[in-house]
């Protein structure tokens, strides 16, 4: 086939949006182009695993060029789209202007800071590998410092984790938090006391994990706390500045570490697309996950507003793959000239973990708790995991920890300055960084 | 036994000449604390494997508190220690004084660039966790630049890599770095035409790894030059600047990569000890390891200048590990007021790996190559390697590239700033992580 022939098809993102939509189309007649700012696809469901010195970085990402390398129509570009140009039907990619029949976009989102004075600078975001990186670096560093620290007041501090946010993530990393402070970090600093060392988790709203709601979430509170995690709930959070978080309440809790896991947005680059954006930066689009007004133009994943039921889809992965798989299906019915019916979600359930043996998981209406649930959590997201080896690594890392009650990944890299105390660039973590 | 009435012995540097101290020390009456400027040890003769993607930093590299936290009578601090004090028996470290009776240093060496103008600002170092990092993190993105470059010099540019140095890390990662290029690397960029890519190997002496010389030498360059790297003997360096690499015979090889190995130097902090501080940074110690005129500051590893048989040892883990368990000894015959031999040195030999297969090794005089010489070599690496995970996920990526000639870390992480092309920072490598 002619390539000059060939539609070609502009996917900015290799999320999971992204990535099912390039698979979907291997092997088709159209020309993709996959276009990301890294030049890895990462598993964000274990990100917090990163965090809490669980799994290695490497075992969550794939390259992007190892996975479409297969599909002979599908080629990758590393760099950040910076703007989408309908109007001439090209994306701007590191300068230059590349042309596209059909574009989706499937960028995904960022942490939503819901104005709240001092989140962006106070706090610690976990969406990127790199977050994840960071926060890690951030809580081993205060434990050393904490080590070092003369005044108790200080290694308190040093010693306190605020988490914002009772979802899924917040609920798992807070759980995965305590794991490793109980367990190996215990150990590591016997001269810390074990006092000294608190794990808040806010909710602004009555339940940990609300989309669960009822015995499920009532489980997962009294799991957390039996772990020492001090669950607050019905508590919102007004503002962060150094000192730490304040409370509508009044009540203020000194912390050098905030991790905010309350909520995020959708995230768009620049373009001239008359659409539709959400106050949460979300994109309304229709039953075939297009732009309203445009035939050409689908957007998939966190990013797209889609009402089913007359609700909006959440902002999960599963959601994201199917969208990407019907997006690939409809392109290929598109080539043979037919029609395909509109996209329907299937909701398969969610899971979250909370520890060692215990998970919670929703599948088909049925509600687990406890082991069997944890099991089915590890399960399912083996199963998801790109790349054998990452399997592979993963499990061996799960199995280690289950055994040994260790996690021996817990290293501060890279020193990302010079400051011979390595503190004062790691204190705000991403203050160096940027 | 009292706290107080312990004698203590501070080893500054965490490396494997501070370790083995630390670990000779463990259970006898000394309170020991080791500080270095990392939470942890870093298994420097498998770095250059970090640079060439085929392992993961966190797989070289073990927490020094993991290590030492069944030494009751061992603490590990992180900081960098800024002053020795002599004159009070003091170390300067994170604004604190901590006193000692007795001092290891244990600092190791840095890059010794001679005085060549250009190689601090233009070259990457193989030195450190972070310095293979950001080595895998530049080559990959010049990858991704070149996939996107149109002009064919440009592209060149970007896919020449220039080693200087023709000793084990450069051997050895000349050869990784081939293999890296020729397997995974080439199926991920098929747009980049295979002789676009060139490896040069610098030597400025006659021969490759000369500490062998003779066969050995010789096998090693005829293998690389098989895997296609470009080996330039007696060529010296004689500056670098951002065009590239300039010889002192007139040759300019124009690279955004040179990865410099051709030499270090001892690194010692500011101190009030008056010693014999040689050009290339070392200090003469005596045949105890002692600084001459104290009794009570010790010298090991590769900052220490020692005599063997009128010819100072090389700067190499062995000379370190041996030196380390000495010291040890030394300070426990101390304690118990009897006196020991002085340090002799044990050439148990060396090795080099040039890539599948293929490596040279020497012990007790013989001088071996091929398969035989690469299987000692793995074995004695995985043997050395610290902590058993480490061990196991090290072995299997090793048996995943030899079956499938596949190398599966390759990810650009993290990026460190955030131009959105993200290669201004990358393109010196370093200068964003200053």
């Amino acid at each position: 086939m002619d390539q000059n022939k060939r539609k070609r098809v502009i996917i900015i993102g290799a999320g999971f949006g992204g990535l099912w939509v390039a698979r979907e189309l291997s092997g088709t007649g159209y020309d993709v182009i996959v276009i990301d700012k890294n030049n890895y696809h990462t598993f964000l469901p274990l990100l917090y695993q990163v965090s809490a010195a669980e799994i290695e970085p490497e075992q969550i990402a794939s390259p992007v060029r190892f996975i479409v390398r297969n599909f002979a129509n599908v080629r990758f570009i590393r760099g950040q789209v910076t703007e989408i140009c309908y109007r001439d039907k090209v994306v701007i990619c590191l300068g230059q202007q590349i042309a596209f029949d059909y574009l989706v976009i499937a960028t995904g989102s960022v942490n939503n800071d819901f104005n709240i004075p001092g989140v962006l600078q106070y706090s610690f975001p976990l969406k990127t590998l790199d977050d994840g990186m960071i926060l890690r670096n951030h809580i081993l560093t205060c434990f050393e410092r904490a080590s070092f620290a003369d005044e108790s007041k200080q290694r308190r501090r040093l010693l306190t984790v605020v988490i914002v946010g009772g979802g899924p993530t917040g609920v798992e990393f807070a759980g995965a938090l305590a794991e490793l402070i109980s367990g190996p970090l215990k150990k590591d600093f016997p001269e810390l006391g074990n006092d000294a060392i608190t794990i808040y988790l806010i909710e602004a709203g009555e339940n940990l994990v609300g989309m669960y709601g009822g015995v499920l979430s009532e489980y997962t509170k009294f799991q957390l706390e039996k772990k020492g995690v001090k669950v607050l709930l019905n508590s919102a959070v007004s503002k962060m500045d150094k000192t730490g978080v304040y409370l509508k309440d009044g009540t203020i809790i000194e912390t050098e570490t905030v991790v905010w896991t309350a909520g995020v947005k959708g995230q768009l680059v620049k373009n001239d697309l008359n659409a539709d954006i959400l106050p949460n930066g979300r994109i309304t689009v229709d039953e075939y996950c297009k732009v309203p007004g445009y035939d050409d133009v689908f957007i998939i994943g966190d990013l797209a507003n889609f009402l089913h039921n007359g609700k909006p889809l959440p902002m999960i992965a599963p959601v994201a793959i199917q969208q990407g798989k019907y997006i690939g299906t409809l392109l290929k019915a598109l080539q043979k000239g037919k029609r395909i019916k509109p996209f329907k979600y299937v909701d398969k359930g969610g899971m979250v973990a909370i520890g060692r043996n215990k998970a919670i998981t929703q599948i088909a209406g049925l509600k687990l708790k406890g082991y069997i649930a944890w099991i089915i959590w590890i399960f399912i997201h083996i199963l998801y995991l790109i790349g054998f080896k990452n399997k592979l690594f993963v499990m061996i890392n799960w199995i280690w920890s289950y055994i040994f009650f260790e996690k021996s990944v817990r290293l501060i890299l890279p020193r990302c300055c010079d400051d011979p105390h390595g503190d004062a660039c790691l204190q705000r973590g991403r203050s160096c960084m940027e």
